[in-house]
């Protein structure tokens, strides 16, 4: 990695919502020499904003072949998928970072090219409205950016990385792939699997008697905001993650149990213990 | 009633979130004559606003027995233990409604005074941030407010209660409280329920390892607010409507249960169709 950032030629692969504020946040702070935009035809083909990207095409090999850094931002399948093309028309020196929301089958894929500069990463950021018009320049401002190198050669990006996300205000964390997933499980998988249970028990009430959409309030629309996040993003999430997925979901399970025993026996000084302690949990969070 | 209701005096009891915006709905639209504003001696102590109530006090004696009109704003339990007090002392031909979360056991207590005008009611509407300086005069504006008549006797308010809804904008919906205990079970208590269990379950998690609060993102922070109700609020509602939130909890963890098998089966095919009915019923909300 020769070139300083603002000499290097980045090119996004993914476009949308991360891809996107990605690709506005380096343009705000004008980090890079030239940005390039890739995505899918259909995709580039109705994209309405030529001042963020130098270049946007849906011709990933020359934009590849071009690039001194290379974001790869897409759902996870995808990447799993497209990162076997892009390795080996790579520059030998170029750092490739990926943004995919699960880390284990990523990092064991990257680990397959000991001589590449691979990258693993996620930003803590972004909401369940997918495609570059919910994209924002600040999106990953003050966000932790998880990082997971790979290999002894996925190290030589690391200054490049830490000088870029720098720029852009996220806040880099290294990390292991697998307390990574384990973490996300928790804090991120989880809510969203609670939200597609809710909103599919929902459905079939929903359809039965139409009475209960009339009734629908912002806790349960804040309830079910995340069982509608993109569902190529949510295949990705349950087919990559499902071991710690299980996991919470059983640990989850006991949890509601035990609430479930405490509303049917029905004590109010234990209900208001329970109560108290979740004001308590609230009060850790801020 | 034969007061118009610009000669009405109202007393509010309770001037916090949904009673506070109350308040400021009626100003705003000039609905009544005098508006009397009723609290605990500790919050009236601080209340920072002469503009919106003609009287503010702790003294619910004098406030109801000049009262017209009384709005009942309270926790459950609190409106389960004062209505007795208030309608002994109301005037005879006074309209009171009440804005608790649970219908039957107030509406059960409310037809132990059959010769009293005493309506149930539930707005649509209210943030899990309590207290007058989270109110807004629009609150209510356009959300479902539920009515339950549960007399012959308590029909004569019917008309004072929908003009004034009117005045305010909000949408009155008749129903009985039993369907309108088992509709919010599903809409507002379960979503209560599964972020409590939630944070329950965040709690154990991250006082063991302080990792996990760094990966706290948008999608954890929207699943755990309504866990954040307050307290006093959720006793309320865990007391007095358990069986349906018990039956709902039930018909919960079956459908979680199911997403877990397909999550463990892990057949790209079977969760795509999953999501897929998901967002579908996206579509239907809309």
């Amino acid at each position: 990695m020769g070139k300083k950032l603002d000499e290097m030629t980045i090119t996004i692969v993914g476009v949308g919502h991360i891809g996107g504020s990605f690709a506005l946040a380096l343009k705000e702070n004008q980090v890079v020499g030239k940005i390039i935009g890739i995505d899918k035809k259909e995709v580039i083909e109705k994209f309405r904003d030529g001042k963020i990207f130098d270049s946007l095409s849906f011709d990933l090999e020359s934009a590849v072949r071009e690039a001194d850094f290379i974001f790869l931002s897409a759902p996870v399948l995808t990447i799993l998928r497209i990162l076997p093309q892009i390795v080996p028309i790579m520059k030998a020196e170029a750092v490739l970072l990926d943004s995919g929301s699960t880390k284990r089958k990523i990092v064991a894929l990257m680990k397959m090219y000991p001589k590449r500069i691979l990258i693993g990463g996620h930003p803590m950021a972004g909401r369940e409205k997918p495609g570059f018009g919910s994209a924002s320049y600040s999106l990953m401002k003050n966000k932790l950016f998880a990082l997971v190198f790979p290999t002894e050669k996925s190290l030589e990006g690391k200054s490049a990385v830490l000088a870029l996300l720098e720029k852009i205000g996220a806040i880099p964390f290294e990390i292991d792939e697998e307390k990574h997933d384990l973490v996300v499980s928790l804090t991120s998988h989880l809510p969203y699997v609670l939200s597609l249970s809710l909103s599919s028990l929902a459905e079939e009430f929903f359809s039965k008697d139409a009475l209960f959409k009339k009734f629908i309030s912002s806790g349960f629309t804040g309830a079910t905001r995340l069982s509608f996040t993109q569902r190529e993003m949510g295949k990705g999430i349950l087919g990559t993650n499902s071991p710690f997925i299980i996991r919470m979901i059983d640990e989850y399970t006991e949890r509601l149990s035990s609430l479930r025993n405490l509303i049917e026996k029905g004590n109010e000084n234990e209900i208001d213990r329970f109560l108290s302690k979740i004001n308590m949990f609230q009060s850790e969070l801020v």
